[in-house]
């Protein structure tokens, strides 16, 4: 069958149901960035397989709606198909929602499957379909009828975080909980975030791609912790484990109709933006519903000092990896054909031979010259560019390890560069530098700390399309909440503990782009009268390329702080490098005068 | 009648409605920042005069909540009442919302007249309260019965804003707004915010105290304009006017019940943070609601060229008041006795010279020594403190003018100051200079601004209390939104043709406070690849006072900057001064070197 022949069953579908429209979104029950197989339906239905875009299917048009970086790709996918591609934020392009108020008459019904959507989600289309008269439909999963050969839920085996990782054990961790769920006046917990679950329960697995997470809901109340799960992900012993400390085990599958029996007298806790529109409209309309940010995303990003002790080791580990992958490819490059695709391979193997490495903790973006420029780029066969030496190569990588997650990213010369991608690389430093060295008082939010990556390179003209900072989990999502250092004002105060991105970047389309990514910790900097500041440690441990600074452009202070980390990156590696490594390394970590 | 008299036939009331606690706002209904005296019924009941505070009278209990402007001030005016003082944001203290959770049974009920609170408001409110099974009840007006000898809403007489000063005419406005209302596919608007009103329909008034604006509200559709206020506030011939440019004049009275009347087709557009619950409630449950911020609180933000010429004239004249009354008070500080409230009418009588002025823009915040710590403080006759020649002055103060708002905060040092101060003041100056200077893209939201502000004190762990900027009317409002540069989170960018202050402070409790503020109109910096930036012009004409200042703290640009704002104010204001006036000027606006 092909689109055209699935667009069609579609809207033999959608006829039986009265149904003017379906939307068919990327996601799964569980609002997860990386969603397994099984609900790809949209990617079934268009051909189209970029990791966002929402298809919208009318009784005359099928279109999906993506963003910049998948326009050629999707293009491309679609070629043939009935499906036309809508260029999101795009001048003249209407997003998919305003686009379903202009075609539809007021009276018409829009379907979707309330699965793939959040609370907050479904209330936002509600909300901005029903002025115009639209009803929703949420509750026509039609996926499971038209997707052919779908691949099942994962059955992946679980493990326990070992007790030599665990920063606090299970049953710390459900009390900390329900110390928050009463000062909330909560009497059920519905945890449906996947790492939320698997911090809670210190369990983890390989559901998904990058992020060490499985398939699985929580209730928990005062008394009792249910774990919904496919019963075959665990093993006797591991269930028994679980039962011992006090989680009672119920199917994945009775998640929704369970959260209808819950007693009318409770007070029911779950997070909008978390949580599925069907699960959350499944509580009894009695009980009365407590929302609220979800409790363990916030418990989560606030790491332990044994957490943070276990993570700066990964780091270092990481950071050696990172050493013997960097010779390698600058000693090499102009020598040997080195290729995108050859670099990713042998960046992730110099990560593999490192003590409790699991996997990448997110596909690795190998971009060289003009490929840098696009945001998310991943090299493909079809991309996949020589690596010459010349110009910048940006390289944005991480690893899962079982004590800790990496994200770093470096911009390297691989031989001589223009003014212009000098000026934006020393911009771009001085943006990492901004953050790093930031002072803030307790309270202070990510969007107001945006403005230290962007400061300088405003100055200038020069701004980027992404965050500046993103949290991190603890051998967990490679992007985690609550915090975010981006331009959007999310309510969120970055607090001590947290470890956060710090990655400003600059993109010229078909010429170069640039990132300089640090982990941080946030930390307490000082006490005044005035209340506590706080400031961010780099955590990251590997050099920064001097090469392409223009040395003019930074201010003393910046150049200290550069040569400052230097010695720290030096200090920490050097004890796990010899030979040629320990060498390259001492020769990176120099300092630069002004 | 006590207090005590007035909370006991208060509770006489509750008993009769059935209600287990009663909540008075500070408020009117149309949310205004200065309520006319009919709307004080907080004070009336409590004896509390100050401008802030909510007073919340249960069975059992009265308590008034107000933040620690007035702690002083409530201890003293509540003292022997039955009314307790509960200190806003001090530790240990719950706000009146958790208060009643905590003290109310599930199944009780909650009293508040609806107008005095917005939309928004009420629902947050009927949220939390609801999540405790707490019900309310908003249509318990007691003021109407218990408001013994309750001043009348005003009925001044509104004047229209003569042709020589008007941005654009009513009739261009009301265009203006329809096509922003068919953006949002809105059948009826219903504008409630007084300076709103006093916008489109180009009519002032001094129904209250500093804002030129009278009680009505409006209900604008695709042909019709329907202005409801008091006949008796508009002469014959203005009746006439307004009525050939297409407004229906209503009674005041009828709005909410007219509201009740709107056909159950229409989309009716409010904004939720603006129109009291009564107002919105009215609306048939059958209407679809458009709910977004304000069209004209929008519109109104965006001055014209035409508009800025005029604000940028009335700065002028603002400075040259301003340089008779610095002289003065230098000259004379420690020669003759110069007091606070001396200070306070002198200034006012200076502005009161100038050409086109109607009244001071807020009342002026003439602070001495300690007092300037206190954030918004006024002078009374209690507190009134003599001036004298050292330390620190903190001024406050603004003018309505027919062509423009001012609003100019000004630190001088009287004589000899601490380093601590001259540490403060320079910190603050690099504030200003830092929102001054800012360069940022077309989207930039006043939460990220506010940073450029704090930058620099934050590394001393110093910090300050409140917002560093506010939208500033044009003859109207000396706040106004939707703009707003503070650490809140506001989703509104600050965009070309704004005016907003800059002005960031420091204050130390009973030492002293330092703020310095200018006003700025949103400029375009430069159009680049990366886009459109945009940049602040300063408008507000007056010299900083260079002597406290500690050189070596300022880089060279902020230097520069300093400068050649001085040659700016100099060459504005000195075509209007002669004499020792102009000599003043002259030795003020010199530059600094480095």
């Amino acid at each position: 069958m092909n689109t055209n022949d699935k667009i069609i069953k579609l809207r033999e579908q959608m006829q039986l149901f009265g149904l003017d429209a379906y939307i068919v979104y990327t996601s799964d029950p569980h609002n997860s960035e990386y969603p397994a197989d099984h609900w790809k339906f949209r990617e079934y239905l268009s051909g189209f397989n970029g990791s966002a875009g929402t298809l919208v299917v009318t009784k005359n048009h099928a279109g999906l709606w993506t963003d910049s970086r998948y326009f050629i790709q999707a293009e491309k996918q679609l070629r043939g198909s009935c499906v036309e591609l809508h260029k999101m934020f795009t001048p003249g392009v209407p997003d998919y929602v305003t686009y379903l108020t202009y075609l539809l008459p007021s009276g018409s019904t829009v379907g979707v499957d309330g699965f793939t959507m959040t609370m907050h989600e479904y209330r936002t289309l509600k909300h901005k379909l029903g002025n115009f008269g639209i009803e929703m439909n949420i509750k026509l999963d039609f996926a499971s009828d038209l997707f052919v050969q779908r691949p099942p839920l994962p059955t992946n085996e679980v493990w326990l975080v070992p007790r030599v990782h665990e920063g606090l054990s299970r049953q710390e961790k459900v009390a900390a909980v329900r110390e928050e769920m009463k000062k909330l006046g909560a009497t059920h917990y519905l945890v449906s975030a996947l790492d939320d679950v698997a911090w809670v329960t210190n369990i983890r697995c390989s559901d998904v791609e990058y992020n060490p997470v499985f398939y699985a809901y929580m209730i928990i109340t005062a008394d009792e912790e249910h774990l919904y799960i496919n019963p075959h992900k665990l093993t006797t012993e591991t269930s028994k484990m679980l039962e011992n400390d006090g989680i009672t085990l119920s199917l994945y599958e009775h998640y929704e109709r369970n959260l209808g029996n819950i007693p009318s007298n409770a007070r029911v806790l779950f997070d909008p933006e978390q949580l599925n529109s069907r699960c959350a409209l499944a509580i009894p309309a009695e009980c009365i519903k407590v929302e609220s940010r979800s409790i363990i995303t916030h418990l989560k990003s606030l790491k332990s000092d044994f957490e943070i002790k276990n993570i700066k080791a990964a780091h270092v580990r990481d950071g050696v990896a990172l050493v013997k992958f960097a010779r390698y490819m600058l000693e090499n490059v102009g020598r040997t054909r080195l290729t995108e695709l050859s670099l990713s391979e042998r960046l992730t193997s110099e990560r593999a031979k490192m003590p409790h490495y699991l996997s990448d903790s997110f596909g690795t973006i190998m971009a060289y010259g003009p490929n840098a420029a696009i945001v998310h780029y991943e090299p493909t066969i079809e991309s996949n560019a020589d690596v010459e030496p010349r110009g910048l190569i940006l390289i944005d990588s991480g690893g899962q390890y079982a004590d800790g997650t990496t994200d770093i990213t470096r911009t390297f010369a691989l031989g001589p560069v223009s003014d212009k991608e000098k000026l934006h690389y020393t911009l771009t430093l001085k943006g990492t530098i901004g953050l790093a060295t930031a002072v803030f008082p307790e309270g202070t939010r990510g969007t107001q700390l945006d403005t230290f990556c962007r400061h300088a390179m405003w100055r200038y003209g020069v701004d980027y399309g992404h965050g500046s900072g993103h949290g991190v989990g603890y051998c967990l999502n490679v992007h985690e909440g609550p915090q975010n250092i981006s331009k959007k004002p999310i309510d969120v105060a970055i607090e001590k503990g947290m470890v956060t991105s710090d990655e400003p970047g600059i993109y010229v389309e078909g010429s170069h782009g640039v990132r300089i990514e640090n982990l941080t910790v946030c930390v307490e900097a000082k006490k005044t009268s005035f209340g506590t500041f706080l400031g961010f440690e780099t955590i990251t441990m590997f050099p920064i390329d001097t090469a392409p600074i223009l040395t003019d452009l930074l201010t003393p202070q910046e150049v200290r702080w550069l040569n400052d980390y230097h010695k720290t990156v030096y200090d920490a590696l050097s004890p796990h490098l010899d030979g040629d490594d320990l060498e390259w390394l001492r020769k990176a970590c120099q300092p630069i005068g002004q």
